[in-house]
């Protein structure tokens, strides 16, 4: 999966002196994968997620659409590397779903920390700071937890209003994100992922499944 | 209860220019009480919630600490008006406390959203937004919730990992206000407030008298 290696060479974009130069001379494909991440964070910036599409990403980037594809598989895992996601969303919600729904709270707390807590929140931490000054991202982080994330896992399940489902997931998950990695709020911030996903694990299940 | 008017005389000492000098001469009460709360905010900032005391903060204004508790009634509600926070949240504890344990949780988010929705998270999304990128602001967050806020709430229940479950309370009320105010997530963000306490009511019961 692509996208699983875009920290490195997204840190090494921003840095603008990649690691590649510092080895020698870029392959062409990592100037390709570059430009189409500067030009997917420019996009995503002015248009949103919805309303951003892969080949206006790539006319910006003066390459074609199938090198969307062909470097990051689709608009989410560009949109999760552009905004250095360590995995892809969409591969995300179908291996969470591929286990079943019975006890999908609790793996998806638990899939959440072994992404997160590695790099103590990462990118994460970055999107909920910007968020909370900058409207676009905002926006972004708005339309992700719908329209990728929760919403499609909620969607998959047999139940009323999966529209705010998919939002209260959203408050729990980025709550938890908030407490964890950003305040760092005792003893939740250095609790171990059992204690987190047994705790929170039975929110998400009733968020996604349970009487409201 | 003195810090429910705090936000006419907050925003006016921020302005620099208050309602009462428009009127005429400020009476020498609300000297005192501007004074304190520009002491205030400069000590909780420097030094964190718990950390503050009364003393220092009124020794700050060049006052007597007696002014604090005639004006304020104690260290949370002098933190509640330099926060601009619209109820005295030791206050707010007594009165969750007193309806009895049967239906706190959504007792709780009924309140939360009594205080807050009318000015849109007000003060508190600009502690969020401090927080995110402050340390100084994370720690008042972080000292809040337990020290006073779910702190207080968890510790009079009668159930085990107290300080666990204020922090899981904290995560719950701090995403949620994350994402109706500052993401304003839909359908969540402009959800009435029935559907918000029957829907996050049972998550915050849970999370202060129930199994984790």
């Amino acid at each position: 999966m692509k996208a699983n290696d875009s920290t490195e060479a997204d840190a090494t974009d921003s840095a603008g002196n990649t690691a590649g130069r510092r080895r020698g001379r870029r392959p062409a494909g990592e100037d390709t994968r570059a430009a189409l991440l500067a030009a997917a964070r420019a996009v995503f910036v002015e248009q949103g997620f919805d309303r951003a599409t892969v080949r206006t990403i790539a006319s910006r980037a003066g390459l074609d659409a199938a090198m969307v594809n062909h470097w990051f598989g689709g608009k989410e895992g560009l949109f999760a590397a552009a905004m250095q996601f360590p995995v892809d969303p969409s591969t995300l919600v179908d291996e969470l779903l591929a286990g079943g729904v019975d006890d999908l709270g609790e793996r998806l707390v638990r899939r959440f920390l072994s992404v997160w807590d590695s790099s103590r929140g990462g990118a994460l931490v970055a999107l909920i700071r910007s968020a909370s000054s900058h409207e676009e991202a905002a926006r972004m982080m708005r339309e992700f937890i719908t329209s990728v994330l929760f919403g499609r896992l909620a969607a998959a399940m047999d139940s009323d209003r999966p529209e705010l489902r998919a939002a209260l997931c959203g408050s729990q998950i980025s709550g938890l994100a908030l407490t964890r990695y950003v305040i760092r709020l005792e003893p939740l911030a250095s609790a171990d992922p059992d204690t987190v996903a047994a705790a929170i694990g039975p929110t998400m299940q009733r968020y996604l499944t349970g009487e409201l």
